[in-house]
C-alpha cells in the first residue's frame, strides 16, 4: 500500500496531466518530422553491459546508473560470481544504436536513417535544466565503410523543420568541426589535442586570462594560448570563418580539411534555410565519438540555459573489427526544451484533457444508455465520458467544467438528446450518431505558443 | 567504441524497423482508444524507492531491480551511507500510480481517470511470453473515500474497443471478484484465506488431486478441500455460475457480497458487449492489492500463453492517513501480445518502412534541387527522402525497392519531374507542390491481419 508522506526525486520530474498533453503534443510532433525526412522508428532496450557504456569519454563512469536484481543481495555474493555480464542504464541514443546496428547489420538497408525517442538515465547532480531521467530525441544516419559528406548538411535541416512546427521560439544552430581546432592546435605544434580542446571548452565559464594561464600550465606558450583563444572567438554567420582562421597564420592539412568541411555545411545549409546555421569556432562537444561536424542549438535570449540540441559526425563509434560504420546524428533534449517551456508558461493548451464530451447521467437505471451514446459519439472520434454519478445536472455540469470538458450531453429518454457548450451556454438538440462540434479545434486539446501577456503562470491543475 | 561480437541479452527484445511499425501501430492504436475513453495521459518516473516496490506481494521482492550510481562503486561505502533513498525499477505501472496519486492529490480531479504506457523491468527468470523488459498499457479510475461500483463494468469494456480495433483474433476476459472465494472459505471455517487462495491458484499447473493433498495438509478437511476446487471449477457465460456457488451449501456474507458484485459486472457488461465477459471463479491475480472484481484475458486456442490483459479493483493501494483512494484498473500487456503476434505472424505491415518517395539525384551539383522536392513533398505530409548518391537511377530505383518505398521521384530540371511507381512501373509527370498517391492506403505503411494463408515467417528486413 502506498501510504504516509510522499516526495518527488529530486532529478526524476513527473507532468501533471495537462503538463503531458504538452509532452505529447511535442513528442508526436517530432515524430512526425522525422518519418516525413525518411527515419525508421527503433527503439532499444534500456539497459546495455557497463563496459559498453564505460567506454564513452572520460566522465562516462560517474554518470551510469548500474542495475542488479534485488534477489542477488539476498543471495549474499551471487551478483559477483554471476556470468551475466553487469548491466547499467544507458546514458544517450547514440551508443546503444551503435550497438544495435553491429547487432543487426545483417538485416538492415545502409545508409540506414533511424530515429529513437526514448528516456536516458545520467546519475548527475540535478540542476536546471539537468534531469537524472530525461528523454530525449535523436535522429542517426550511419554508413557502412564511408558515409556520404552531405548528410551532415542534411541533419540540422531536419531539426529546424521539426522546431518549426513547435512553439520554441527562436533559436540558432551552432556548427564546428573538430578538424578545425585539432588541425589549428597540431599546426601550433600543440599536439596533446584532447588536453588543449578540454581547457579551451571552459571558457564560457571561466572567461579567457583563466584559459590562458591554464593553457601555459599545460606547456603553450603565451603566443599558442592566444592563437587558441583567437580560434575560439570566431563566430561567423557565412562562411567568411574560413579567412578569419587563415588569418591566424597557421597551418596544416587537418585544419584545411576542416575548413572546407564546415565551409560545405555553412554553404549548404544557406542555400535551403538561411541564417540557420552560424559558424561557432568554440563548439566543442563534450563526447569523445566526434570526429567531424558538431552541432549545439541555443534558444536565443536564452544561451545560458545551454544546448537543447547537440550532435555530431563521428567516424568510428561502431565497428566489428572487418567493416566500421560511419555516422552522423543529432538529439533534441526534450525533457530541457519542455522543461523551460513549461516553466516559462510559453506553451499552453487549450485544454488540460482529451476528453470533449461528458454525457450526463440522468439517472442510475438509465446509466447504460448514457454509455451508449458515449459510444456513439466515439465511434466518430469524438472523446467521451459519462458522468461518474447521476447526480443533479448543475452538479454534473461542474463535473465537467473543472475538467475542461467544453460538452455536456443530455441524454432525452423519449425525447431528443440535447448538447451543451457550457463554454457559450449554448444547447441544442442533437444526435449522438451525427453531431461534431461547430469548431474543429474542439474535437481535441489545441497546443500553441502562449500569447506574450499570458506568459506569466500558466499551469492548469 | 561498439566493437567485436555483439549478442542480444535475454529477456531484453529488440524489434527491427518492420516490426517497430507493427508495434507502434499497436501503441498508437491503443492510446487512441483510451483517449477516446475519456481517459489522460500521465507517465511516472521509472524509479520508486524500494520500500515502496517491496511492499506489494510476496514474490515482489525477487522481480525488483535495484539501480545505484556506478560513481558509488568507486567511492567504496558511500551506497551504504548515503542519505538518499535506494531506488528500484518500476515492476508495473499500478504502484507508481497510486504513489502519483498521493503526491499530488490536491492538483487532481476525482474521479481521477489515467491511462499510461510504458516500459517496466521483472528480473524474473526469461522464457515465451515473459521479458525483463517490456511494455504495459494501463488504465485506472480512483476515487477519494468511495468508487462507484460501475467502473468494475466499464474496463473490460475499454480494453474490448481496444482490442476490436486491431489485429489479435478472438479473446475472451474471464472475470472473477475475490470476495467469492474469500467469502466461501470463510464460509466453510477455512480462515487462513491468502493460503487457500495461494494454493488453489496452482490448479492449472499441478492439477485437482495434488491441489486437494496440499488443502489437506494445510489443515483442510477432505469435504472442505472438495468444496474448495468445485467452486474453482465453475465457469459460465452468464450469471448462472451464482445458482452454482449456492447449490454448494455454504453461506457467508463476504460470499453473497461477491456474488452480488460478480452479477452485476456480468450482467452490466452483457447489456453492452455480450459475450465478452466469463465468469471464471478460478481467477485469483498474484498480485495482493486487489479487494474485489479481477479480470484475466485469454486469446482463444492459445489459453496456455497466458493473461495478455489483467487487473482488478483495489480498496486501499493509496492512503495518506487520512483518506484512502480506492481504483479499479485493467493492463494490457503489450509486448507478450506483440511478442506472440508478431511471432506468429498474425500481423503484418505493407512496408517496412514510413518512406513514401524515394526522390532521385540526377548529379550531386543538382542535389539541392532533390532537396526542395523533398521538401515540398514533406509539406503536404508525404514522407520523403534524397537518393543517398546521384548513381545510375536503375541503382537508384533498386534502393527504394530493396527499402519497399513505393514511389521514386526523378525532377525534371528544365523539363516536367516524373514519378514513378516501382510495384506496377507506372510513371507519370507530376508536380511537388500536388501529386498524391493515387491510393491513399500508400501514404504511411498500413497494419493488418495476415491473411490465414500467410501466417508462416513474414518477418520482414
Amino acid at each position: 500500500m502506498s501510504s504516509g508522506k510522499v516526495t518527488p526525486i529530486s532529478g526524476f520530474p513527473e507532468f501533471l496531466p495537462a503538463e503531458r498533453i504538452i509532452e505529447q503534443h511535442v513528442l508526436d510532433t517530432i515524430r512526425e518530422t522525422f518519418e516525413l525526412h525518411g527515419f525508421d522508428s527503433i527503439e532499444t532496450r534500456a539497459v546495455e553491459p557497463i563496459e559498453r557504456l564505460s567506454d564513452q569519454g572520460e566522465d562516462a563512469d560517474k554518470e551510469i546508473y548500474a542495475i542488479h536484481r534485488l534477489a542477488e543481495d539476498l543471495q549474499g555474493e551471487a551478483a559477483a560470481t554471476s556470468h551475466e555480464a553487469r548491466l547499467g542504464l544507458h546514458f544517450d541514443l547514440t551508443v546503444p544504436f551503435a550497438r544495435y546496428v553491429l547487432e543487426n547489420s545483417g538485416k538492415l538497408q545502409f545508409p540506414f536513417r533511424r530515429y529513437q525517442i526514448q528516456r536516458v538515465w545520467r546519475g548527475e547532480r540535478p540542476q536546471a535544466g539537468r534531469y537524472r531521467e530525461f528523454t530525449q530525441a535523436d535522429i542517426d544516419i550511419v554508413d557502412v565503410g564511408e558515409l556520404p559528406f552531405h548528410y551532415e548538411v542534411e541533419v540540422p535541416l531536419v531539426v529546424a523543420d521539426a522546431f518549426s512546427r513547435l512553439p520554441v521560439g527562436p533559436f540558432r544552430i551552432q556548427v564546428n568541426n573538430r578538424k578545425i581546432p585539432e588541425g589549428l592546435y597540431r599546426g601550433l605544434g600543440l599536439d596533446d589535442v584532447k588536453t588543449v580542446l578540454r581547457i579551451v571548452d571552459k571558457l564560457d565559464k571561466v572567461g579567457p586570462d583563466a584559459i590562458r594561464e591554464m593553457l601555459v600550465d599545460a606547456g603553450a606558450t603565451k603566443e599558442q594560448a592566444n592563437t587558441c583563444l583567437a580560434l575560439a572567438e570566431i563566430r561567423t554567420p557565412d562562411t567568411s570563418f574560413a579567412d578569419r582562421v587563415r588569418d591566424l597564420g597557421v597551418s596544416h592539412p587537418t585544419l584545411e580539411q576542416g575548413l572546407a568541411e564546415l565551409t560545405a555545411v555553412v554553404d549548404g545549409a544557406a542555400q535551403l534555410a538561411p541564417g540557420l546555421l552560424v559558424a561557432d569556432l568554440r563548439v566543442a562537444r563534450g563526447l569523445d565519438y566526434y570526429t567531424g561536424t558538431v552541432y549545439e542549438t541555443q534558444l536565443l535570449g536564452a544561451e545560458d540555459f545551454g544546448s537543447i540540441c547537440s550532435g555530431g559526425r563521428y567516424d568510428a563509434l561502431a565497428s566489428d573489427g572487418k567493416r566500421t560504420y560511419p555516422g552522423v546524428g543529432i538529439s533534441i533534449g526534450v525533457s530541457r526544451l519542455l522543461g523551460k517551456l513549461i516553466a516559462d508558461g510559453a506553451v499552453t493548451t487549450s485544454r488540460p484533457t482529451p476528453t470533449a464530451v461528458l454525457v450526463a447521467v440522468m439517472d442510475e437505471e438509465h446509466r447504460t444508455e448514457s454509455m451508449r451514446i458515449a459510444a456513439a459519439l466515439r465511434a466518430r472520434g469524438l472523446a467521451s465520458l459519462v458522468s461518474p454519478t447521476a447526480a443533479k445536472l448543475g452538479k454534473q455540469i461542474r463535473f465537467a467544467e473543472r475538467r475542461g470538458i467544453p460538452f455536456v450531453w443530455f441524454p432525452g429518454g423519449e425525447e431528443a438528446d440535447q448538447v451543451k457548450d457550457i463554454r457559450s451556454g449554448e444547447q441544442v438538440a442533437a444526435d449522438a450518431g451525427q453531431w461534431t462540434p461547430a469548431d474543429p479545434a474542439d474535437l481535441r486539446p489545441v497546443v500553441r505558443a502562449a500569447a506574450a501577456q499570458a506568459s506569466e503562470g500558466t499551469r492548469e491543475d
